[in-house]
């Protein structure tokens, strides 16, 4: 059905580079105002031992001719300790709005485990990636073949096929391969990359945006990392720093309408169980009210929080120690949860350029210095 | 344990008046900013049968003695279908931080149904409302007392315990009956009034607030009406239309901590289903994310959605024929309980007169004179 | 309204006295065959810790006066940890149909803890029950009255509207002081007690029951114990141990139709986070399952399941050190919650008698030879 | 990586054809009493419209070799409105045990819909049975392929591992196609078929089975059909009808544990809206405890329900009349749920025959002539 020439050729792979993000402004290099402190990288990576791995598919221009392209899109994935682990992490998973897919959640819910990656992609490559998920554990020798295993993987999604040629199933096994074993710590790409390739937000062009926030030492000194796949949202009722950048920026809007959806992950370092992770996941809701989001019917927002405290939790032997967080002291992370979750959404948009797709559909990044100029005109401009 | 002399005499009944509260200005006349078009008043009520009644009750000062005062509490009834009818309205719930009570969600959940009032009040009186509106429906006849009848009312709180001597148990089945009995159409008063008494919002003095908007008739022409019970947030986190308020108006916090909650009721005459009801109660996690909430671990942020559309479909016997509106054109209506939440809060705490309550804790009214000045320092002041 | 006298009088209170309930046969006394071990007691009362007390309301005859009665009601008092312990437990809940009423579930959901006991009483004194278990930890001096301290009791409900008078609202604040004052460990009075007196379950006498398991030595000797307020089910639907006992004996039904509902409290010393707990309310099901349940729509069929196991965790201060038994090792917990589940319903209809209400209504007790005749029939008898 | 030669030397397809599934005897002809009225062919195929197909993949033995085989397994598809049809379902699901999977169920929980096939495979194949329900729907041309399209498929999984090389991969698009192209109405297959080819029942050989109810005419009438892929359940606790069948039949038992699972799909003609629906999903459980589950944690139990009423409430313009049967009549529906689960366990277990998968496991039948011998052992068998 398809040409496997032309499947080698339009393989562009951006491999995780740091240096690359580096070199472009981000949200608050603008000026954008942020509360709270970020960590080092601003990234979700600030949380020790995540690492994150994009696969880019860019390839093809013009007309939209299905199985052949024009192709915008790719895969994440996000490994809560690193692809050398086998470890589970405590998790729990919201959904805002459901019209979206994260496979693998039944027992995310039920057993308070993330147990593997969590990888995004586009809405029509959700199931080759979860089962090339399954391979990749197989290949690395995870499993005994011959007992009892079997794994339920963590795929989420967001629908890029405004640009991308979603219906000609692009995304392949190796290219899920490539994204995990290419993961690392360090910073993250955001913007047109892995995932987030094609997908746009708030009719800017959108795609993988990151940040994170550290607690003062009275707090915990717990960091909170958020990486989203960005994908949301319509124009006129985009908030940046609580400014209608949206309404200061109505030209070339995308559809007019609030078609696409948003995942969040929420990693983080302090030791919450399963409870209190679902509520975290839950409150990432506020930083997208901050951004002005109505969560549209359309919309697929669906948000998974972890834990990398408490390693050995899942081994099925013995009665495991735990650490827990007192409830009480969890307002700096929900806090930060907020915080992070808006700061990694405007960084998506600061981040992607703009991007011509099928049928030669443009969609606009959002322009930095119009940003700028509505930050201050409502004297909210930082720098 | 109490005297009986004393319960009389603090019984302040402000009876719903809706001239009152029309002398006083709401948010939108102080020049703050919001998107959509509200109804005619602005309120809950706009939803056609929707009628709201208050019991205030405020008496006594100085030092808290358990049982005698002070007293700054009270109760506050919505009446989906108005307190003449005995019909149910379909309904469904949503948490959003659970530190806190709603009575019948089980049910509500369950059945797809609100049957029966909606009534707010203090978080250590939520059962004698309960069992007191069981006792209002048997007074009025409701049921054949012979029968299988039986009745799990919703009853919401929130904590009054800085301002009330909430340990008191002042609320009473006669105040319950009163806020029914007296329920009304019309404006319905704001701010220190009925279970908003002493309420606080982001350490300003909060309580009931109120709004609406209307669909333009290209969406169906709906309304949806919002009316919370406000006493959620910390200081500094507040933002009003995207400004920092909270920070420009920092004196006088009342705890430095978000130990509050919101009962929000979400009404609309728009034929949704319990399942896209559910959705609409999801929601207004975004009114509250724009005005900087992060839903503290002490919050109960509670939020019941109905429609009024659907008479009759309670009715035990055939087969209903019932209206319903699309999936997708649901978003009007999501992005309409989004603003009407905004509004409804801000309202809340514009109407909201500084109170002194129990061991002289004073709470402030969020000052109009510097909300305005701050909207003006950021170029979102509309008049 | 109501005569405090006639209050006075009717109230028989049947304090805990183990002595009592040892005398009379429970459901494998009589051979209903059962599988696993019990504990000592056969009770929920097992589990270390966990005291259980009943206030049983019993007055009256004839025809109903709503206000005068005749009463057939009561409240019984579940305390996890025992009366003079102020310490929560983990804790989570399920609902298997919801026409019914759990107060505090919202918290237990997202907190994770039962903080208080679980109370069950009728539908109709919910709310006094609620208030009441506030007012009796005011007594004890629980809170800090002056700081932020509130109470979100857990307290549930059956429907005994056929034998009590049930809008009379009889349960009083006193009732409620009674049962959680006289709770004990011990032997637990099974029933026609408590909250349980005017209950009725597939159509015999229903009422309090409980039972427990202890697992092997390989599997950790845990204890699970259960405590069901019995009052569902059609009397055609019945199974015991397997057998159609309900269609054996199909004399006296009582309303041919499943309008009641069942409680089910579930207590385990195993250490499992809420997560897991909730996982074992959901089991509880299946226990009704084996006893032919449909649960039908008039049934508010609500679980809740604690774990006795890291006292301490809900201390404020710090980071807290857990216990966790791996998921791996649930299973026989889940086996034991549900064959817990399916004796403690057979005790509560072996336990119960006949009694007569309202306008001379009477609840047939399944009859113990009938019992023992259908599993013979059926070559299930095991004594 | 795999022989494509083999691939398709494997593929042997057993296409649906009613007249072989008629000539096993069911369960009920085996003498196995059930309660209730079955429709004409006992099977999901009785609520009309309902279609269903099957692939069914049997090839190699002997020594599990990852990729080669020996291959157990399938796919199989429940086409609501069947195959013709591009109109939704409303729907709902439930899960009572976790570990699995059923994609889509986010957007079935948020919309009230079932929009496509319900596919069953085996844990593994997942993900590419979801893609290829998208591929199958683009090559009918089901969407505008330049508008905004997207589609969530709904695939559950059981693990087949035991017997079947299910780290190979086997399932390929190509059999889903199949298995959607030739569902049918009329008898469903049942036993070692489609997706249930290399599943396990209590220890037994499991698979797909059927069972229906239709309603007497007082309630309505109405049909309830329910198919499950059942590979759940220890030996020692498996009852049928009420007989303690796994303790009679100890004999080669398969692991000793419960790490099955089973998938139920409850289709109904009934006008559900979606809050009932998933009270007919929830159901399942009991009907499941009826037959000694207790749903082990490694379990992935998960229910769907749909509703064949109220064909076009997908539509997206307009406001669509609705049927709705009233709550107060839910109950003969929930009761033919519990019975037809029951039932179709059963008959799973004895249409499946003895199977030799990987490493020469082999998996028992259930002895049809020990069934009738225990059955007559308790003075249970009919006939």
């Amino acid at each position: 059905m398809r040409s496997r020439l032309l499947r080698t050729l339009l393989l562009l792979i951006f491999a995780g580079n740091s240096a690359i993000s580096q070199t472009k402004p981000r949200a608050r290099d603008l000026g954008v105002p942020f509360d709270g402190t970020p960590g080092t990288l601003n990234a979700i990576t600030d949380v020790k031992g995540v690492e994150v791995g994009h696969t880019t598919l860019i390839s093809g221009s013009g007309k939209l001719k299905v199985g052949e392209g024009p192709v915008r899109t790719g895969v994440t994935a996000i490994l809560p300790r690193g692809k050398d682990s086998k470890e589970a992490v405590f998790g729990a998973w919201f959904t805002l709005n459901g019209n979206g897919e994260m496979t693998g959640t039944t027992w995310v819910e039920d057993s308070g485990f993330v147990d593997g990656p969590i990888m995004i992609t586009n809405t029509h490559s959700v199931g080759v990636v979860r089962d090339a998920v399954i391979a990749w554990k197989v290949k690395r020798g995870e499993p005994d073949m011959e007992a009892y295993w079997w794994s339920l993987p963590v795929v989420a999604e967001t629908w890029d096929g405004y640009l991308n040629d979603i219906n000609g199933f692009h995304v392949k096994p190796e290219h899920v391969f490539h994204a995990l074993d290419s993961a690392h710590s360090g910073a993250v790409e955001e913007g047109n990359v892995g995932g987030g390739t094609g997908m746009i937000c708030n009719e800017f062009k959108g795609g993988i945006g990151t940040a994170s926030r550290v607690l003062d030492a009275k707090s915990g000194g717990y960091t909170v990392g958020v990486l989203v796949q960005c994908n949301y949202g319509r124009r006129d009722q985009l908030r940046i720093a609580g400014v209608p950048v949206g309404k200061e920026i109505p030209e070339h809007p995308a559809y007019g309408d609030d078609v696409g959806s948003i995942i969040v992950a929420v990693a983080t370092d302090a030791p919450l169980i399963p409870t209190q992770l679902k509520r975290i996941a839950r409150k990432v809701s506020l930083g997208l009210g901050r951004m002005g989001s109505y969560s549209g019917d359309d919309s697929g927002d669906i948000f998974i929080a972890f834990s990398t405290a408490n390693p050995g939790a899942i081994t099925p032997k013995g009665i495991h120690d735990l650490k827990m967080l007192p409830n009480d002291q969890l307002d700096p992370l929900f806090l930060a949860t907020v915080q992070a979750t808006e700061e990694a959404v405007v960084n998506a948009m600061v981040a992607a350029e703009t991007m011509t797709g099928i049928n030669d559909r443009t969609v606009i990044a959002l322009p930095h210095d119009r940003l700028r100029e509505a930050l201050k005109k409502y004297n909210r401009l930082t720098k």
